[in-house]
């Protein structure tokens, strides 16, 4: 099975590369159906579990207990842990199906027990995420530099919080993935092939 | 003019995938070149010029006051940044070359405000490096792997204040690169293609 699971920064493309690469690679991609799976198996809106993911547990410790979630007296601390049970659930199940690119839901580490995903974080600097929210027709708009630089650190501090959930694997220190790319400058749909071709060496590679 | 300069931690193959890189290229390839050069140019033994550069000045201070080292009384730190001197010098006139790429020396640094430098850095986990440096002959003979583990930590502490000499910008730190690759459990040479193919779109989109 290969599996390919992208962390990236607000604004750095990576969703965008995930994507791209799935179709280079005819790999399945997820992303947003990591959401809308978990809303249709628990009855939440989507934006609920949206929105639960990003934030993390109301109070904000480690839980890294084996893989499944205990579930505290409290209704809403009840309804996160579901949420993030089901996440996990659906993650492995999906990776079940075969090859594909999964974007964000700290997959990497979710999955890196039973396969060997090959791990990608993807970034770029400021000015760089600015542009490319700004391009973007929703995100970002009415805000200036400096809200949407707040929205942009606030995006992945949630990513990171997120992340220490699952794991004590910070978010974005490359000794936690096998690939670190700056996409500052670029165009990513030019570097979809030389990913690929890396990405396929890399699987022949560990195989 | 592209130049790739290329960081790496010790026994990460970084050195070995910066020559490969350079011939699938046609591009220069300067490593120990630069060291000889700085030993010819001030009459200097190699094996003291690469000690000193590998330790950074006598007393730890970082020093980046523009492009020149200030020559102080001590006659040992006079020496030290003669060196340090001759090894800016010696890396601009090389990068006025040509295409090239540069292993080490905090090249990308020292380029990056006069060319655009495509900044590469190489790593990989402990028991990959512990490996790639038992596999060569000379390198950690008779250490125990502890001894070893102490030599590679040694030698990137070694380099990461090599670098705070040059620059504010942290050694190894990813925002610092515009690529990082962890070579754990992959044969350098595997890699070159794809790497390159992603060095001449990087070149390409960032002229």
């Amino acid at each position: 099975m290969k599996i390919i699971t992208i962390s990236r920064e607000f604004g750095s493309g990576g969703r965008e590369l995930g994507k791209r690469l799935a179709d280079a690679l005819g790999f399945s991609y997820y992303d947003k159906e990591i959401i809308s799976a978990i809303a249709k198996e628990s009855n939440f809106d989507e934006q609920y579990v949206e929105e639960t993911l990003l934030r993390g547990l109301t109070p904000n410790y480690t839980l890294t207990f084996g893989h499944t979630f205990a579930f505290g007296p409290d209704p809403i601390m009840q309804n996160e842990l579901k949420i993030l049970n089901l996440q996990q659930e659906i993650i492995k199940e999906l990776a079940k199906k075969g090859n594909c690119v999964m974007v964000g839901r700290t997959s990497g580490s979710i999955l890196e027990e039973d396969y060997d995903p090959l791990k990608i974080f993807v970034y770029a600097d400021l000015a760089s995420k600015l542009d490319r929210c700004r391009s973007r027709a929703d995100a970002g708009e009415h805000l200036t530099d400096r809200e949407l630089e707040k929205k942009i650190r606030q995006i992945d501090e949630g990513r990171a919080r997120h992340q220490r959930l699952f794991t004590d694997k910070k978010w974005g220190a490359r000794e936690n993935y096998h690939l670190c790319i700056n996409t500052t400058g670029l165009e990513i749909k030019s570097i979809v092939p030389a990913v690929r071709d890396y990405a396929l060496t890399w699987f022949d590679q560990r195989s």
